[in-house]
C-alpha cells in the first residue's frame, strides 16, 4: 500500500488540491490530507475541507509522497512553517516523492531542496526561488522532485505522481477510468 | 453577480465537484455548495466537504445555473431525491443553465428533462436513461442543457458552464489565468 500526505492549508487552491486526492486515491494509495492542527481549512474560493491528521502526527517513514498544492495564501503558509520545511527536507533525504504545483514551490525552495533540481512553477514565483533551475514546463520531473506549474496542469501533475509512485501501466489504468485517452 | 448552486451528496467526485467551484469562482460567480440538510458530505474517495446551504433552503430564481457532480453513490441519491429532482425540472422550465457530468446525468434523465435533448455521460450510464439523445461526446450543450462525459473532462465542463453564463471573453480570461492555451 502507497501512502500519500496531502498537506492543506487555509488558501490552498482547492482544484490543485482535490485533483490529487481523487487521482492517487483511484491508483489505490491511502492520500492523507494534513492540516497545522488536523481541522478543517478554508480553501482560497471558499470551500471547507477536513484533514485527516495534523503536521506534528507526520512519521516521514510511513509515507511514500509528500504533496503541496498551490494557491494564495496557502503556499506562503507552507513556505514560513518551519515544522512542514522539516518535514520536506527529510522525505527528501529519504528519497520519497516530494511534489509541489503553482506557487507552492516556493516551499520546496524555503526548505532548501531545489539546488541543483530543474522545476516549474506558476509563472513569476520563480523569483521567489533562489536554488534550482526554472524550465517553464507544464509538469517537471527530476529524480524524487515533481513540480507543476498551474491549475490547469493539475490533473497531468497527478498522473505524473501516480506515475512515479505505481509505474505506467497503473497510470494508464487510471487514466482510462478516467475517460483520458492514452 | 452570477450565481451558482453545486449540488453535493455522500459519494459525490470530489474533483468533479471541486473543479466546478474552483472554476466558476475565478469566473466572478458566486457558487454555493448545497448538501441535502446544509451539513458535510463525505465524497466518494473521502474528503469531508462542508454545504453552504441545503436543499431546502434554495429559491431557484436566485440562481442562474444548477451544477451536478458525478460519483457513486452520489449520483444515485440525486437521482433519487424528489426535492432535487423538482429544483432541477423548476431550473430547466425557468431556462437556467442544468449540468451534470459523469454519471449523474442519470438525475437529469429521472427529472424528465431530456427529451429531445443530447446528452452525454460516462460510458454505460446511457442505459439507466430513457429519454434524450447519448452522444458520447466529452462535453455536449443542447440549449440550457450541459452535460460532460466523466472526470477527464471536469475542467472542461466548467469552462463550458463558464461561457454558457459569462461569454467567451471570461472563458478565454479564465483559460489564460489557469494556463490553459486559447
Amino acid at each position: 500500500m502507497k501512502k500519500v500526505v496531502l498537506f492543506m492549508e487555509n488558501g490552498s487552491e482547492e482544484m490543485e488540491a482535490i485533483t490529487q486526492k481523487s487521482i492517487l486515491s483511484r491508483a489505490g494509495a491511502e492520500v492523507h490530507i494534513a492540516t497545522k492542527d488536523g481541522g478543517c481549512v478554508t480553501t482560497s474560493h471558499g470551500v471547507t475541507i477536513g484533514g485527516d491528521c495534523s503536521y506534528a502526527s507526520i512519521r516521514v517513514e510511513d509515507y511514500d509522497a509528500f504533496v503541496l498544492p498551490g494557491g494564495l495564501p496557502g503556499s506562503e503558509y507552507f513556505a514560513k512553517d518551519e515544522m512542514l520545511l522539516g518535514i520536506l527536507r527529510e522525505a527528501f533525504d529519504k528519497d520519497k516523492i516530494v511534489a509541489a504545483i503553482c506557487a507552492a514551490p516556493i516551499a520546496l525552495g524555503e526548505a532548501g531542496i531545489l539546488k541543483n533540481k530543474k522545476y516549474t512553477c506558476y509563472p513569476g514565483f520563480e523569483k521567489e526561488i533562489q536554488d534550482g533551475e526554472y524550465t517553464a514546463a507544464g509538469t517537471e520531473k527530476d529524480g524524487n522532485l515533481i513540480t507543476g506549474k498551474g491549475p490547469f496542469y493539475a490533473l497531468h501533475f497527478a498522473l505524473v505522481i501516480t506515475e512515479a509512485l505505481f509505474g505506467l501501466v497503473k497510470m494508464e489504468e487510471v487514466s482510462r477510468g478516467i475517460l483520458r485517452e492514452v
